[in-house]
């Protein structure tokens, strides 16, 4: 990523809104799917994305339509809105260690007929899932133990028995078990594509270890689910592995560019932004933390500022501080004019895509239209 | 701030919904509203609160009906939410510099009879007020000259005669000219409640000094509004303003503790979470930065971590790492269970506000009720 070289950030800025607003590139949109497909096809995995990057149903149809086996989500609520919005396969990759957080979910795939993953990392969370099953007993559940990888954040620890006392509680509970899942986010914090290639590998050595164990006490039927967006773009796909879960690499951002992992024409969200004021010490846009979130990075990476903001001829500004709804950025010998549009490029678009509403898709020809969030505020 | 103090701390934790949610305690809360509206009828000035810290109707009819004069909106689109709302006098604090960034919003202000003062801070600011009200000529607006007294963002030089050719520019387009506002929000950089009241002090002079060259140029009748919570808090309101509009004093914060503006037992806003898992490094809740943001405090302050958990006892947790749904606490040789409630203080109460589509209204018996957030979203 070369923060001065204009070819590679300039792309047309049509005037036809009212700023600030989301704008995501519908063919690198497109292309960042395709590509993420054709690596699992290639590598003869499932590729199950997690939608919390994008939260859209209209882009998790056309992951589904590329071949995506079904979708991840991170809440309960948010598993609700993508079955409502059509989706039969999902996993919900959070914790449930209370039986009411999930009795809507539940409630909403049985008369759907979807089929649920949940995760468990703990015998009080397979606890909690049975409680809430009984509620719902015709609906299709199956539960997969969470294994710490290194992110030390949910998940068993590979190194002891935890999961084959899981196991076994599911078991008893007549819960089935769907395999081992983990999601090796501390390699955000790896710094660049090598030692993220290195903390995949690890991963993978961790989960079949695991399974080996699981296989040898008696749960021979035990798939291996993996998946961030930075080890499954720095790494091959080992081939023990059967899923693969990532999510920002439909979007893409400043984070993904810093580590190695995409090209700056891959970027396929921005916020469209207009400049409000140009003073001695910044130039000032109409988007702030609000919009953009204070975002530095996932897991604990850290950028210097909060973006890079382009103009239509590709000259580049830091954006170097936030307030609520202004944008600060730095400017040397050329400074944008007041009133013209300018593209910022977050660090994390998660955590933007997350704050708005809706989002404008832009297709080649110019033309627009606008779509839901749909999963916007879902915390529960 | 001691967070060793656990009855500082301590408040029940009622388990009677689903988590993450957002708390206001509705007596902490009136308390606050009415501190600040006393605070200014002591001291003659009018207060206009800012309502981008609760973005709620209902907190902002509570303002009025203590004797606020109107309310201060951040975004246009903000402005039209709280004129629906009921509201009829406002002052919409953001440069406008695309005639129809306010179009919709002079159309609703005429339908409704409301009073909007606009603010300009160069004079292609005056041209666009001056071309959307041309497309609604009945509508009650006035524009205020904005003046950048140490935060660079918006305004014009106090030192130049900026304000004066503004101030031409105004009569000549035949708008009305509303007297000279600003915002010191570099106050919230300064670190303590005395540094913060120097800042006061030079806000006023700045803002005097201004007023008379304004007056000396014909400008006769020249008001004078400015505000933030921490200036307001920390400082004496001098004889010569006319409005305060603080914003943040309403729900407060630990930002607004660490600088010494407010007690723990102020603090009106948190955020209920469950634990979800408790590992050898951390335990973890199921509030993560979609819920609380990751912001360390408004502009540029800088805590060390994102927030503060509380038990029901009163003891706490540094919530030191944030991923999209979850949150990391340090713990020592005390760890509250998995399943249990924990109350989080935030850094910054307005960014987390921003984020959610309600928040839950707990009254002093432990019922508790819904309302909406009903400008969330409201970035354009």
């Amino acid at each position: 990523m070369n923060i001065n070289d204009t070819e590679q950030w300039q792309r047309p800025l049509i005037d036809d809104r009212l700023t600030p607003y989301i704008e995501v590139d519908s063919v690198r949109l497109d292309q960042n799917l395709q590509l993420m497909q054709q690596k699992a096809d290639e590598a003869g995995v499932a590729l199950r994305p997690h939608i919390k990057t994008h939260k859209s149903i209209r882009i998790a149809q056309r992951q589904l339509a590329l071949g995506a086996r079904g979708i991840t989500v991170s809440k309960p609520s948010e598993g609700i809105t993508f079955i409502l919005g059509g989706v039969r396969d999902l996993l919900l990759a959070y914790p449930i260690v209370h039986p009411k957080s999930v009795a809507d979910l539940l409630r909403q795939a049985e008369q759907h007929q979807a089929r649920l993953i949940l995760i468990a990392d703990r015998v009080e969370g397979v606890a909690a899932i049975a409680e809430a099953c009984q509620q719902q007993p015709a609906c299709k559940v199956s539960v997969a133990i969470k294994v710490d990888v290194g992110l030390h954040r949910i998940g068993v620890n590979p190194d002891t028995d935890e999961a084959i006392v899981i196991a076994q509680a599911l078991k008893k509970n007549g819960l089935r078990f769907a395999g081992l899942i983990s999601h090796a986010g501390h390699a955000y914090g790896a710094g660049n594509a090598r030692a993220i290639e290195a903390i995949a590998r690890q991963e993978t050595h961790l989960m079949q270890r695991l399974q080996a164990k699981l296989q040898a006490a008696g749960f021979t039927d035990c798939p291996l689910s993996v998946g961030s967006t930075p080890t499954t773009l720095a790494a091959e796909i080992a081939p023990c592995l059967d899923e693969i879960r990532p999510g920002n690499y439909a979007l893409l951002d400043l984070t993904a560019c810093r580590l190695g992992l995409s090209r700056v024409d891959q970027l396929a969200m921005s916020v469209i932004t207009r400049v409000v004021a140009v003073n001695d010490h910044f130039v000032i846009v109409d988007a702030g933390s609000k919009m953009l979130s204070s975002d530095k990075g996932p897991h604990g990476t850290s950028a210097s500022g909060f973006g890079i903001a382009v103009d239509e001829a590709g000259h580049t500004y830091e954006l170097t501080k936030l307030s609520e709804e202004h944008g600060f950025l730095l400017y040397q010998d050329r400074r944008p004019d007041v009133g013209s549009l300018l593209r910022i490029f977050p660090n994390h678009s998660c955590a933007v895509m997350a704050q708005s509403d809706s989002f404008v898709l832009r297709h080649p020809d110019g033309q627009s239209e606008t779509q839901p969030v749909s999963a916007r505020g879902n915390f529960i």
